[in-house]
């Protein structure tokens, strides 16, 4: 690692991959405020790698000790709900004391044990969906693909995360094992990282997928099209409560109304067992523009105000299970997290 | 009436405030089909006048009675979920033999008549409102605004009607009787009805309303910020399902589960009796370009297909009141409307 951090640019996509080239904490802040990286996983990756990034930058410049603190600090609250960023930065800086090269082996870590742990998680849930989906995998004698339809929002793919992914690490799987018939991916309003993100990670990786607009989901779910929804998480609550982009917890209660299995797919680092249920989560909201405005193009009054809150809460009651890269957890039978 | 149907075309709004004049059947069904005119009760006003302007035309150009009777079918049929589309050229057309002015007689006494209706969905609408929800109209002593907080989906305002509105009536009403805290208006994707229209008609009558993604209503109503929901319909089933814009069905979902009132305003031409239950309802899919594209510019990779359904259905047991010009009929507790 020369210093710098290379981050693909998600707001480019679909239609460029740009790489981002972050040398400093500026910077650094900057995209995880604008969502040039985003996602539970990658946001503990960024949180890592920041530390790393504010200690050469403070030997480059000369700061004081307070004033690599601060940067820190300024990383750590880039974006008040996603635990995994506080985790991630936490994680490295508790090796300060330990001089430089131990920071960097900390940041390395976080990274090779988040590919690692997606991987795991990608396994164990595609497991436990071909067990509570009663589906055959393959193609039938007309050449008719069988397998799950599956249902995702947002995008918890190999872009929120160093490798594979969460959520769409499991329909990946699945896909592998040919045990897929169709995906239908949330567009995931107002900054369209289904349409953009999640698309381009299921047309590379060439499954059969449909768009869909939020506001459709529950209808689908509910005429029988979707045979399990499956989605990341930004923090799990030790009540097994999921707080989750903007648009999970319909998502939760159409599947709930149809007896359909609702599967949570997120890292260890995403529990936190320091708040006890959902209500307690700080909701960010991220203002009128993304809602009033398309690429600079006003679809709504002038003075138009809106409220924008990036992240629900699907409580545990409709959560069918969270799978981790350690264990499956059942929030709906009663099982809790933490 | 010289022959001609004026109509504000909803696709400019909310920046102009266009008028289409329309002389010929194919420019009143180019109007529908893009949503130029919408929204339940317009759809059976611009039904009655377009048999009305059928004849008109048909005078003018010479057609044999087939032809204004086949024109007259291209009306009725330009969108197949709306019943009032149907219900307003059946109406009108019954009185064909009877001569030109027995035509226009009717025509107009459509127009007259849903005007008289939603006038009076509003007042019941609003009473009904106050009596399920125990939030007192005014302000209090710190001139905070007390009254309701209301939720609404789409455009059944004045635009979607002849004047007045539906659920946006009874919004008006409460809030000329200084009943209303706050409007939250989903956007209503892919084409942006609440953000266009519904925001335009609140601005309008000085409302404080907020616009909100789809994604994000059933989140709200979960955290307490919402009294009730109050929409319009589509096509209302005779044991109550209700099909509306697509996005209805989980503000229904979440509403229930809040316990906070879900009331359906539509006239009486909305109640279809020739369909059981919602499940008998043909949803239109609206194909993929209003889900993958804004305004001609990509957001999804090239080739990306979508599913584009233009209504949901939300159950009848979770639908506390349909309210129609004549009557208050309470699904969720097993009335039915037909």
């Amino acid at each position: 690692m020369d210093g710098a951090v290379v981050i693909v640019d998600q707001t480019a996509l679909p239609h460029e991959l740009r790489r981002l080239r972050l040398t400093d904490v500026d910077g650094l802040v900057d995209g995880i405020r604008r969502l040039a990286v985003r996602g539970a996983p990658a946001l503990g990756a960024a949180g890592a790698l920041g530390v790393l990034l504010a200690v050469r930058q403070g030997r480059r410049e000369g700061w004081t000790d307070d004033e690599v603190v601060n940067a820190i600090d300024r990383i750590r609250s880039a974006r008040p709900t996603a635990v995994n960023l506080a985790w991630g930065v936490d994680r490295v800086a508790s090796r300060l004391d330990e001089g430089d090269d131990a920071v960097e082996r900390e940041a390395r870590a976080v990274l090779e044990e988040d590919a690692a742990a997606n991987l795991a998680i990608a396994c164990r849930g595609a497991d436990l969906l071909l067990e509570l989906c009663a589906r055959a995998p393959g193609r039938d004698d007309a050449g008719e693909a069988l397998g799950l339809r599956l249902h995702t929002h947002c995008n918890a793919g190999a872009l929120a995360c160093v490798e594979w992914g969460t959520a769409l690490g499991v329909v990946r799987a699945l896909h592998e094992r040919g045990a897929v018939a169709r995906v239908y991916a949330d567009e995931t309003r107002p900054l369209l990282q289904g349409s953009r993100l999640t698309a381009w990670e299921l047309d590379r990786m060439g499954a059969d997928y449909r768009l869909v607009i939020d506001g459709a989901a529950p209808s689908l779910i509910a005429r029988g099209l979707v045979d399990a929804v499956v989605v990341g998480a930004d923090r799990i609550a030790a009540n097994g409560d999921v707080a989750n982009k903007i648009g999970t917890y319909p998502l939760g209660l159409a599947a709930h109304r149809a007896g359909v299995p609702f599967v949570v797919a997120a890292p260890e680092s995403t529990v936190d067992p320091a708040t006890p249920e959902g209500s307690r989560i700080e909701i960010e909201d991220r203002g009128r523009d993304e809602v009033v405005a398309w690429h600079g193009r006003s679809v709504a009054p002038a003075g138009a105000r809106a409220i924008n809150p990036a992240f629900d809460v699907t409580p545990a009651d409709l959560v069918t299970a969270i799978v981790t890269e350690h264990r499956i957890v059942r929030p709906a039978a009663g099982e809790r997290p933490a």
